[in-house]
């Protein structure tokens, strides 16, 4: 009998799929598109001499550690680097508090596996980061969604949903949420919202998943304090990552939590992958090392995007017809469009890639079949003048397509 | 309200704990202690030059591509190498039917998250690697325990098995089997059962997941074909790995799998880490590229465990009582011991680790309770002298408790 695999796969699996992204990203990767479709860093920034000079020192020094199997909980010196500099931005712990991941998506995998039973809710801003959506979906999780402002997510809305879910009994197991310059939108949380809701999840006993990709790549205003740092209660576990700091192709990332979900968490590592390897773990605790650097690259990658991002925003106000509205993100690498109600990005991505530039379109990302008008800009990975010339191209087209409709609509009357 | 983790935690966190090895290992890490109690292949063998200039060559010639995310599916040029490789021993393959996995570990994980639903059976070897316990506990399989000897898991076992579950209904999803030098017992699969299970899967239309770390490990006798080699109808998914013959630090594996199944593996990958770090994967490749290297280093590290091997199953002849009985692996890292069965290994170990040597009790492989008189010896890691002398401590303690228990059998008559 020929293997009938649709017969055999898990329920699970019915929610596991391709990434709409990444199918999109494979469109627009050719190299005549302007793609503001990716959510990379720009590699002019990776500091590829550093690692190379660490992995050389890692190997001459220490090769046979570097090359054999490690601790489940990650490469200990890394671990109280991380502690250290976590304590900087106020969150208090020890090397003992973190757990090395490969990259914030694994962490993401993890804490839906030991959290989530089929149906079983999670809290989210809408529109929410889409491999959140892919990790938890690996779990039959089910989403309360929280509609968002230019303040974040609205808490009393995620207040009025705690409470209607403590009284029909509908579980949420954790708030999901990425306060600073938030993907997809590029919006954060204020500061007064952030007290609320880690105020609410001590409440209501629900913790919160803080993802914290993005907060140290802030290019104007004053730096907010994690949700992980106004936690006295230990309900916050934080993500943080080497990814947009450093770089993503070594797949570091760590979680931050108390003992009692570290223990679980832990028990997750192990059996997803042993560890995270340890050859990369220590050329990024040598790089880490060298006095003052992280905290140099972070300045000049802030001083690199924040022109991008202005370059972008300037595009935006001049090419984008006055009925889009559009973030204004202090940080991170993303700006979040809303096109007149009528303009369906799916349909206009179509017609931006025939005029060779690449976008990701919004609704994806809301759960709710909403956001049909929405639309993802990346300026992270594109030079500023190629920024300008793509938004520029998108308006065009997004002009057209309303001039169209309204023709259409005279035709109809 | 504090967080009530232990009411948070999903149902499948239940089957989440610490492996017992990892416990073990812990509190035989002392330098003092002769440990035949890992699994951890020798750092002497580990190429770390070659590792040294492949990570310098791949950050100057390719450093932006290496630090920067990269495909789910892993680096393209490796999966042809290994494509290529694996084609040298009969298993035909492309690039596009492999996937770079975090280890084989990671493997484990996907292929149980893709294919368990709670109470689904895996059919296991008895005893079998904890390892692929703990990846399938995660999704709370129950198992199907077919018992093994001299030639391997006794296949006529499995059919009785299989039959039973076509009749009463009872999933077995799919078949584990580690054919080659198996963990823990050092036992290799006969040809004819090779056969005979490759038959049976495809007759009852239940895939095999072939687990092969050791497979190039054979220190005499000739090479048996993979299941996957002998698997015309793409029911086996075969999965390899470079801890073994390069290094474990790195986290590098892979599965072979025919298209339905991989596209679904895919899909357990993306959520799961998005991808596999690209550093290592170039710098393995690049080490690859050496003519002949990996094969050079694949008989330098045969050479060097048959030494080691051929020291235990001597040490074991002389000092081990003659109602013990060892396997006498032709390959891998592992010997079996059965004692005579009033000899409790966990009991024995507390006296083994006093004496300064450490091994591990094999009940915790069995599921069943039984194997409590089993032990698992490794010989990979240690010298021959240091094996030499810790068999021959284990070799008293034995000794002492066989006639601890004859003279308390004594006392009680």
């Amino acid at each position: 009998m020929p293997i009938e695999w649709q017969r055999l796969y898990a329920h699970r699996a019915a929610g596991m799929r391709a990434s709409d992204i990444r199918e999109i990203l494979k469109v627009t990767a050719q190299p005549d598109i302007i793609s503001l479709a990716g959510g990379l860093p720009a590699p002019e920034l990776f500091p590829v001499d550093e690692y190379r000079r660490a992995f050389e020192w890692v190997l001459e020094s220490d090769g046979a550690v570097a090359l054999q199997y490690g601790p489940s909980e990650g490469y200990r010196p890394l671990r109280t680097y991380l502690a250290r500099r976590l304590s900087g931005f106020g969150i208090q712990c020890t090397a003992d508090d973190i757990l090395i991941t490969n990259g914030s998506q694994q962490a993401l995998d993890l804490i839906g596996k030991i959290l989530l039973d089929p149906g079983d809710a999670v809290m989210l801003e809408k529109p929410t980061y889409l491999g959140a959506l892919q990790a938890f979906n690996q779990y039959q999780a089910s989403y309360a969604l929280v509609p968002m402002d230019d303040d974040g997510m609205q808490v009393d809305q995620a207040e009025r949903l705690l409470a209607e879910s403590a009284a029909t009994g509908r579980r949420i197991k954790f708030i999901y949420a990425i306060p600073n310059f938030q993907n997809p939108t590029g919006r954060s949380l204020s500061l007064a919202r952030r007290r609320q809701l880690v105020d609410l999840a001590a409440h209501y006993g629900v913790p919160i998943v803080e993802d914290d990709p993005y907060g140290e790549l802030r290019y104007e205003g004053e730096h907010l304090p994690s949700l992980k740092s106004l936690d006295p209660s230990g309900c916050v576990i934080y993500l943080g990552t080497f990814s947009k700091i450093l770089a993503p192709g070594l797949r570091l990332g760590w979680a931050v939590a108390s003992p009692a979900a570290m223990e679980v968490l832990l028990h997750g590592k192990q059996p997803a992958d042993l560890h995270t390897g340890m050859i990369q773990q220590m050329a990024t605790c040598e790089v880490t090392r060298q006095d003052g650097f992280v905290e140099g690259r972070v300045e000049r990658i802030k001083a690199f995007y924040k022109e991008r991002r202005d370059a972008m925003l300037q595009a935006l106000d001049e090419h984008f017809p006055m009925e889009a509205h559009f973030t204004r993100p202090a940080g991170g690498m993303f700006v979040w469009a809303e096109l007149p109600t009528d303009v369906d990005t799916r349909e206009l991505l179509v017609e931006a890639v025939q005029q060779k530039v690449a976008f990701v379109p919004g609704q994806g990302f809301h759960l709710d079949n909403s956001g049909a008008n929405t639309m993802r800009l990346n300026f992270s990975n594109v030079p500023p003048d190629q920024i300008r010339e793509g938004v520029r191209r998108l308006g065009t087209a997004i002009q057209r397509r309303l001039r169209g409709q309204a023709a259409e609509t005279r035709a109809t009357v």
